[in-house]
């Protein structure tokens, strides 16, 4: 089979005008970056083609794991699937960050015959939003830095000669990092303003990565650009010494990040292998952040078309809660299904029996039968239906085939998922064979929409914030609970105190285990998970939460993907996957 | 009168697709950004329409003032103006950097009715080669200190484990700044990696702002992709343990940073308020750097059009003397005339004998007439058109009219600008009347284009560097020679057992003065610049030397620009200038 880039290269597709004119959307509503991609005007939000309202179908999996269970690759599939059986489909996916594409997991466009095309246009720049966001990001950065450096050094005479009200930030309580969209783990921690008293005034910081910047779960949680602009003028950059949080409005510059983000609000179409559409919008990874492509983009796209097929990161106990508890609490768009992928490699080394290691040869099990192994590892896929099911609505098992598969446990898979709660099985065969190897699955999904469904949430606006972490770790993740550093302790009490229990919270953990530690394989329950730190994220609108040392700014492995990629003689992208 | 952006607003505007379209250029070589920007492809360097190649003209400047002497509206205004008497030009600028946009310069689009529209999304992200420029240098930084730390924690099983050679990189000798497009003066002097022993090793390091990236010089410079390619392997990132270069090749990491910059290496071409064609590309600062649009806007323009008009920035001893010794040196391209901007005020305040300061009133000589203030100050234009002279092109001076000039004042400035030995002299009012407020300039151009001419460099490539920058005082600055830190000299021999006493110099040195010392106005010429430091620009293809301490990495004032930077209730972009 060709390699990923060779597909994409290959594959016939539309001038994304045309992608967009079979949309119904007029050419003044489509700002074209290239041949291929093109930004939607946000006026889409209000003037898309009379038609009903799509269904919308979210895609989650099982814990995943260092094979890779393709659930993006099952995302476009499914949504390539869903026109193949003569529905109308969009997917909405989030844009890549170049860290990963640099580093070890190589782009997210999907894979096989079911990608995004051009694949190295979706995984490089894009349409410049992470740019744009990284930009917006450190202007508050610098202009916090700014006015900390001119009120210490005019002192008494700062007011006198800016004409400004002093903030009096308090270089100790900072709560702004800096960020880069790159994995680079030297600035993780650091000193700056070391120059002498002429350059800045010294004290530490960190960089995290551009999908971890609340700008980034802004992006992707505002309704439209007023709201973008009210959300950002809400950030809480820093406290001032006596404690009060200083914003972005205090500041000034909430103004000038908007306009910075102005044109990074409008989702980028773009086409499958098969040149059906898709809207790439947004990046917040899904450990760290809230992992959900935009709500603008979920809009825009259930005017157009009768399912949109939206994917949220990691297993179900990481993207697919912060879908609820998070997006569609602030959205009201709620999905008709739920998707969940699982492979049968992938639950095998979900049984926690097998070793793998990188670097060292796969065990046997995953390179032949085993339906013991299968069996044991399907406790989690039995997990995730339940913790899907508890939101209210249907689901689906994507089982993602691959070549290894035997029939045996292909049919003790489907058998396990129906067990445990799913109303539809199938198998999917969107690598190899693109939409038609995805209309069993597509099937399953419209007949899924079909059913009732009621959305019904982890916990109430009204409980406290500590509680509401209590119950995430008890009934989102099947463990006994919280322990809370002093830390954690005495900000949950602050921001109680300031009226800010109402907010959900969002939990940065590890995907690799339903537990805070990535060692726990399958479905650990006797576990607390330790809170280290929780942060207000006025903007974006939740409470951010640490579960133990989270790494928010990622490193290059010592054999990075970026050694392999180069152009060729023609020009082309070599070596990017 | 109208504001900038609200004349930007309500300029008539052709599709970018049609601005192509009248140039001749077919539709599969624009690549549109929206509908009013779109980067040409670089097939279009070899495919151009048939035709004689046009003339180029290189506009520089008197030693610029706070007043501002409008280089980029007469660049802008006589590149319409030679449209509006019937000729085809094409202006070639610069991209503007966030840095000053959102510090206290404003935009880069010109102003008036001579600017390039619109005037937002050139001084904004315009098509994102600033931040493709920035990822590719970050990558690059990034990589070496993952090399630097995987080295060091694997030690001896370093080779073993990963299959590659040691680098040794030694990590006080990193010779490869980070950088952001952003005025942040806290990045200037850092130290990172301070996380503990898997968080990085700890060194310093330090931010430059992108336009003064090597890579910046790079883009301005290189021919096509192919010579792109070369040029970062070259990078010099570091040395090692024992002295010797590491570079952008052997890190592995100079094909993946190419991938970064394949669209950045298309020019964007946008148009001015007349709706003639502009190519903005790269954007180098030319006190910082060497100052001068790319190389492949310049030959693609040349083919497209009669007459290219290039601005050089600052002064003629800064963007002129970089664009001859640097740019020509690599391109071939030579100007057929110079064109230097010069106004009342300016050249007033080139006097030396008026007290200009910042927040406080103008001097009345500024307000009305003053001929012998004007007489005085006209030594630093008569200065600057030898300089350019010298370079063996025919000279003709733009008076830049302001409504505050008298005639009186305008004659003597004619008189004396002929008597230096400019070949032609006009004034231009395209700030208020656009191209045809230039014509008089636009037919003193085409006059003087047909003048005879023969480019004559200011040192032969033979002579040491040294010599190089001994000449570059001397006979570029009007001083009387340099001195050498220590350490430049130890640089400089160090250079030249390397090889490397070929190249050119690019000279970091105060814009505000011939001297380097910013307070020295008029014509100074009691002066030896002192070198604090030298570095090689292997990739770029010329030697870098720092005079006195320059900065690289501005900062924000107390009132910045974003203060007033918003969107409004129709979500249109206010408060840039």
């Amino acid at each position: 089979m060709l390699s990923d880039i060779e597909i994409s290269r290959q594959s016939p597709r539309l001038p994304i005008a045309e992608v967009a004119r079979q949309l119904g959307i007029k050419a003044a509503h489509l700002h074209p970056h290239g041949h291929y991609k093109g930004k939607l005007d946000l006026a889409l939000l209000h003037h898309a083609p009379a038609r009903e309202p799509g269904k919308l179908v979210l895609v989650s999996a099982i814990t995943p794991t260092p094979l890779g269970e393709g659930k993006t690759v099952t995302t476009i599939g499914l949504s390539m699937g869903l026109n193949h059986i003569g529905q109308s489909s969009i997917a909405t996916i989030r844009q890549p960050s170049l860290g990963p594409v640099f580093g070890v997991k190589g782009g997210a466009a999907g894979g096989g015959m079911a990608q995004v095309v051009p694949m190295e246009e979706m995984n490089l720049h894009l349409t410049g939003d992470f740019h744009a966001l990284s930009a917006a990001h450190n202007l508050a950065s610098a202009a916090l830095d700014a006015r900390l450096f001119h009120e210490r050094k005019l002192g008494d005479r700062f007011s006198a000669s800016t004409g400004l009200a002093r903030l009096d930030i308090d270089p100790a309580n900072i709560l702004w990092p800096r960020t880069l969209d790159m994995n680079d783990r030297a600035l993780r921690h650091l000193t700056l303003g070391q120059g002498g008293p002429a350059d800045g005034v010294e004290r530490l910081d960190r960089f995290v990565i551009t999908a971890a910047s609340e700008l980034m779960a802004i992006l992707a949680l505002a309704r439209d650009l007023k709201d973008l602009r009210a959300r950002i003028g809400r950030i809480q950059l820093a406290l001032d010494l006596g404690g009060q949080p200083v914003t972005a409005e205090q500041l000034e510059v909430a103004g000038a990040m908007t306009v910075l983000l102005k044109d990074a609000l409008k989702p980028t179409l773009m086409q499958t292998t098969e040149q059906t559409p898709v809207l790439v919008h947004a990046g917040p990874f899904a450990n760290i952040a809230h992992g959900n492509s935009s709500v603008i983009a979920d809009r825009m796209a259930l005017g157009l078309a009768d399912y949109v097929v939206t994917e949220a990161g990691f297993g179900s106990d990481m993207g697919l809660e912060k879908f609820f508890n998070i997006k569609y609490r602030q959205s009201g768009l709620a999905p008709a299904c739920v998707v969940l992928v699982a492979t049968v490699r992938g639950l095998k080394a979900n049984s926690g029996l097998l070793d793998i290691r990188p670097g060292q040869p796969l065990p046997a099990s995953l390179q032949g039968e085993d339906l013991p192994t299968l069996k044991a590892g399907c406790a989690n896929l039995a997990w995730h239906i339940q913790n899907a099911r508890r939101y209210g609505v249907p689901v689906v098992v994507a089982i993602n085939r691959f070549a290894t598969d035997s029939q045996a446990e292909l049919d003790l898979l489907a058998r396990e998922a129906l067990a445990a709660g799913a109303c539809g099985v199938a198998l999917s065969r969107a690598f190899t064979d693109g939409g038609a190897g995805a209309a069993d699955l597509a099937h399953a999904v419209v007949a899924a929409c079909e059913q009732p469904s009621e959305i019904r949430l982890l916990y109430p606006d009204e409980m406290s914030l500590a509680a509401k972490l209590a119950t995430l770790v008890e009934c989102g993740y099947g463990g006994r609970g919280i322990t809370l550093s002093d830390k954690a302790r005495q900000q949950l009490a602050r921001l109680s105190a300031a009226g800010q229990d109402h907010l959900p919270v969002c939990m940065a953990k590890t995907p690799l285990s339903l537990s805070h530690d990535p060692a726990r394989k399958g479905v650990p329950t006797d576990f607390e998970v330790p809170i280290e730190e929780v942060k207000l994220c006025a903007g974006a609108g939740f409470v951010y939460a640490l579960a133990g040392p989270v790494m928010t700014m990622p490193g290059l492995g010592s054999l990075p993907a970026y050694r392999h990629i180069d152009i060729d003689d023609e020009g082309n992208v070599i070596g990017l996957s």
